[in-house]
């Protein structure tokens, strides 16, 4: 029986990209493996794949009965809804420890880097198999995305060595080049359903019993919202109500300025001020220098939860 | 500030071993670390200690405001009692995944091997850091003893190469012989009060909201129990009251025979017939070729209360 190799609900480059290089791996060293994922590929992942001949793994949202290494997250609420059904016999993942447990042994390749495919590329390392140059490819674009191509506080000398052993392989000669290509397409809004652009990169945390959801969209100016802002917040308190959430909210990220409009819906919304120390105004918090999600915006709120 | 690395409560030889192991390793590489402990050492562990010449880690139980490594379990409540006021920067592990959780991201080496020090090995090896010959001696040991010198069906290859590496460092000829040596260490059970012996190896479950205590004790014959078979039997359900348990289980363990035999007090004694397809003898079940809690004992049990 073939494992399969999936990220998480609404998936970024890191779950795909990961999924992809992960079960190639696992299928090397006598593992059968099989890649698959839990939605659509954004446009930047499309840009991805494109780009170094892949397809998208095959879309699977039931897993009962099967064996899954989870890629990217350790959260019930980003993993398969019948997860619970599955046997996880790994994961591969560089976020804080979430509530995923097992009724057996497993593998976890848990590290604090900017991107789950630098520690895949450990494993690699590790297996000592020579990762292929078109996956090597699609690592290096996923890591460039998770850490911002190196802006992100959440990105480690780890992640740069890695991009730079992967350029070599993919002979990729200016992979910044490449990095500002990819989040040119990922600038693009126009034309997009405003739920959509919410939903792009969003994720659900259980903070304290409550459910928060938090969604980011990372682009090379902040202009580009201008027009559709206004329907971004009604949209962010239409997901709060359909999803019973606690708090909602958006960072609009300016990957070059090098920080984030917050827009906050909540139904406590001085825990969410406090927890960044700023006042919201009309709904609205810029907060400089903020690039990561992960580091940045969650840690402060889940203290302000507890 | 020093991180601490320590084990899991009631600390088995791979714990305690594994602490020192990883604390030196962990100094060696930039990140200063102390090795702690939840409790006392069993005869075993301090039968390796002396043969090597270590004390024994600080006795530490209250963690708050300090930096964890954990080694040994992921579980809450193997784990200090103010766990969620520390700061859990990695764990080292080769069970299921438990219950810990993170506000931040950390690093976690989870593997499913025979023993905590076949992954701390596995550490050393990783970053490039010489296995002290005295430090290589405790952790061979603890190997030996969480896979019942390669008996134990939680014994990989991955065990039995990182022995033989480590013997080969420790400058040990004859490493079969020292484990047979430590094991009839640790089944010397005169004189010792019947509580002690009770909880020599204990850890306490959550299984779907039931408290469950299951205790082991491996000897090379069992007949060492023959005469405080009935007040072993007698405390177990003490405990079960104490600490109001749903079940406790003492497993008597016969690593010549590779068989234990299972004292039970459950509120449901159902369900721990149905978890081994057995029924109970006056609250007794042999289970022959059952040498491993984790793998044999835990799984079946968490199924059959789930």
């Amino acid at each position: 029986m073939a494992m399969y190799v999936v990220g998480h609900k609404i998936p970024d480059s890191d779950s795909i990209c990961g999924a992809i290089a992960l079960a190639y791996l696992k299928n090397q060293i006598g593992e059968p493996a099989k890649a698959s994922r839990l939605g659509e590929p954004s446009p930047e992942t499309q840009f991805i794949l494109d780009r170094f001949g892949f397809e998208a793994p095959e879309l699977k949202m039931s897993y009962a009965g099967e064996e899954v290494y989870i890629v990217d997250h350790s959260e019930l609420t980003q993993a398969p809804d019948d997860i619970a059904q599955a046997t996880i016999v790994g994961i591969v993942d560089h976020h804080k420890l979430g509530d995923l447990t097992t009724s057996t042994p497993l593998e976890c390749w848990i590290r604090p880097v900017g991107c789950s495919n630098t520690v895949i590329k450990m494993m690699y390392d590790f297996h000592g198999v020579e990762i292929p140059k078109d996956i090597a490819g699609i690592m290096l674009c996923a890591i460039l995305s998770d850490t911002v191509i190196f802006k992100s506080p959440t990105c480690t000398t780890a992640d740069i060595r890695c991009v730079e052993d992967l350029a070599k392989i993919a002979g990729i000669e200016d992979y910044e080049a490449l990095g500002m290509e990819m989040f040119k397409v990922k600038s693009a809004v126009d034309g997009t359903p405003v739920r959509d652009l919410v939903l792009r990169d969003f994720k659900d945390f259980n903070m304290n019993d409550n459910l928060v959801g938090i969604g980011q969209l990372e682009v090379v100016d902040l202009s580009v919202f201008d027009k559709i802002k206004a329907d971004l917040e009604a949209d962010i308190a239409k997901l709060k109500e359909e999803g019973q959430r606690h708090t909602v909210m958006l960072l609009l990220t300016d990957i070059m300025k090098e920080g984030s409009e917050l827009l906050v819906v909540s139904d406590d919304v001085n825990i969410v001020e406090r927890a960044y120390g700023k006042d919201t105004d009309a709904g609205r918090i810029w907060l400089d220098g903020v690039l990561s999600r992960k580091k940045q915006v969650v840690p402060p709120l889940q203290e302000a939860f507890a």
